[in-house]
């Protein structure tokens, strides 16, 4: 995508070093921080320098491959089999939630158990573009697919504004290009649909206004921020035509993980009758649970995330207390929607309900 | 209720001089404002040094006060008459969607056009501390009301701790004394139940956690700041018993206004079971209006609220930038319940649905 018109990817390689657009300081500041060390790599997930379900991915493909090169290059005696599992645990401990994370340490673990000692870091290399390569390309057609959707609610209003509402950065930045729930709406939008998206803030770490309004900004859409409590207001009143938003998993079952206050969401389009899309690349779905509520484990975080607002102030980025000195709080990072709140799934093979029966249809390989 | 153990009331006279309690500064800062004219108590209104439903009211009824003495004593050959029509006028644009501010401004008028010209001020103030001494009276029966419903809860948990959500500040700084929803907090907590809060923050302006629980935590009730989007995923894994909001308006037949973001907190408790409760003086109920979703104005603030957080840093109240500086932002500030997703309404009469049948049942002289 673009920044400034220059094509950037969120991850990418350069002669052994691994970089990355570090999101913690956007959308005030756009820095590029290159990681050396999966140890880096796993500080740079957990502390969120990057984020997002396919992002995370990538992002432990790479670090794998940093594992993997830290041991067969290191001049040290150490096993570096034994390099590869540490960095795995040390990836896969990172963050809870996004399964995209483990698939891409399993993936890895599997390819290099089969790899010779003396050519771990090639072949960790290619698996590691590979993995970002195909989240780019399944983004890419999540946006052919979603972008017809959008392209029938467009000619169901005679070619008035659509408007979609989103949650949280399931865009660009999520992911290592073109993101999904952002896909449709930039796909639309290059075919010169009139589109708005109406952006979730997203507390407590106001992924929609900081990165999803900056995303959108930089490749034109039109777009307003909204606090997070709105949405269900401007379903009730028909200025919502359609809600997509990311998930960080989703099991076979069709339940999706996302980012917390997605839930409410669902509830508010069903209840009103808009259309609640969930995009997502089929690495985001979880193969092996099917009850979401009860086997998704959500992520706690840090009550300073919720004590605290941080943003640019005087040049800098500052954080504000906003809570009194003694008032405790509690961080829960995601929320699981039933199925039965989802009007359809959107992957890089096509639209599908949420269901077991529908997903396997699409995916046969999986039954 | 009590501040550093001392009791205040949101809203009193003196002297002639009507005192408040300047919320813009809490939690980090105590202060209290003077207000000497009505055109002062009319933007102590709208730029929210006080609000909250009840706190409007009280605050209009003295700002008619204001306007009938700044006449009656002025040395100017104006018509007392002509102020306080000014007066009101000023007053009802204040705000527009709590029904209280009209309510009180009506009242006033409406005695004030039977008073002779010379008694104008001493008529004014009598009705103002009616107001006031009314709204804290109707609360104080809420709490009665609605600390026996928390009372049965806990008993049928064994006494194990009822956890509350509640939605924005329908606390004591929202009304003269008590509050509303949370009336029946502190009166189940004074009665020695085990009672816990969760409270939303409430985007864009955190009346959640600047207010809420600044009050709570002054009573000393447990609680815990959550982000607005966090209601429905603690519904769904059985932290919260029951839901208690207030209301800014609702109309003769239970349709809710109140803070932006209510209405998905209501999806979320009928959808898991959880018991939703509006906690309001009558003075609350619209009588003139049935579909709230239709005629109930909702007030639109400024952008900056959502582009902006504001709280405490280095001992100075400052803001910061949230968001990219060239997105826009809406910023609707109330929504819509309807009926059928309320449990019970909570009035100084006592608990019923939110109907129009039970609404006139317990309020029988508005058939």
């Amino acid at each position: 995508m673009l920044v400034d018109g220059k094509h950037f990817r969120t991850i990418w390689d350069n002669d052994g070093v691994v970089s990355l657009i570090d999101q913690r300081w956007l959308p005030h500041d756009f820095r590029i921080e290159t990681i050396r060390t999966v140890e880096d790599m796993a500080t740079a997930i957990r502390d969120m320098h990057i984020r997002g379900a396919g992002a995370i991915g990538a992002a432990a493909g790479y670090g794998m491959y940093l594992a993997a090169t830290s041991s067969s290059s290191s001049s040290s005696s150490s096993d570096p089999r034994k390099s590869i599992r540490a960095g795995a645990e040390l990836l896969n401990a990172a963050r809870p939630t996004a399964v995209n994370l483990s698939y891409a340490v399993k993936r890895q673990l599997r390819i290099l158990s089969d790899t010779p000692d003396n050519d771990l870091g090639n072949t960790a290399l290619t698996e590691a573009r590979a993995i970002a390569d195909e989240d780019a390309a399944a983004c890419k057609l999540i946006g052919h697919h979603g972008g017809k959707l959008l392209e029938i609610l467009s000619s169901g209003k005679n070619g008035q504004t659509v408007n979609v509402l989103t949650h949280c950065n399931a865009g660009w930045l999520a992911f290592v290009d073109f993101g999904t729930a952002t896909a449709p709406i930039y796909e639309a939008f290059d075919r010169g649909i009139d589109i708005h998206v109406w952006v979730d803030e997203t507390r407590p770490r106001n992924q929609g206004s900081r990165l999803t309004a900056w995303e959108l900004g930089q490749h034109g859409v039109p777009h307003t921020i909204i606090a997070d409590n709105t949405g269900g207001h401007l379903m009730q009143h028909g200025l919502v035509d359609a809600v997509i938003v990311g998930t960080d998993r989703t099991t076979r079952s069709g339940y999706v993980a996302n980012k917390i206050g997605t839930y409410l969401k669902a509830l508010a389009a069903h209840d009103t009758g808009v259309p609640f899309y969930v995009a997502l690349p089929s690495s985001t779905i979880d193969w092996e649970i099917s009850n979401g509520l009860l086997e998704i484990p959500i992520e706690q975080r840090g009550p300073e995330e919720i004590r605290y607002a941080t943003g640019e102030l005087e040049g800098k980025t500052q954080s504000v207390l906003i809570a009194p000195a003694k008032s405790p709080a509690a961080n829960y990072a995601f929320d699981v929607t039933p199925p039965r709140l989802v009007t359809s799934l959107i992957s890089e093979r096509g639209v599908f309900e949420a269901n077991e029966e529908a997903i396997l249809a699409m995916y046969p390989e999986m039954r």
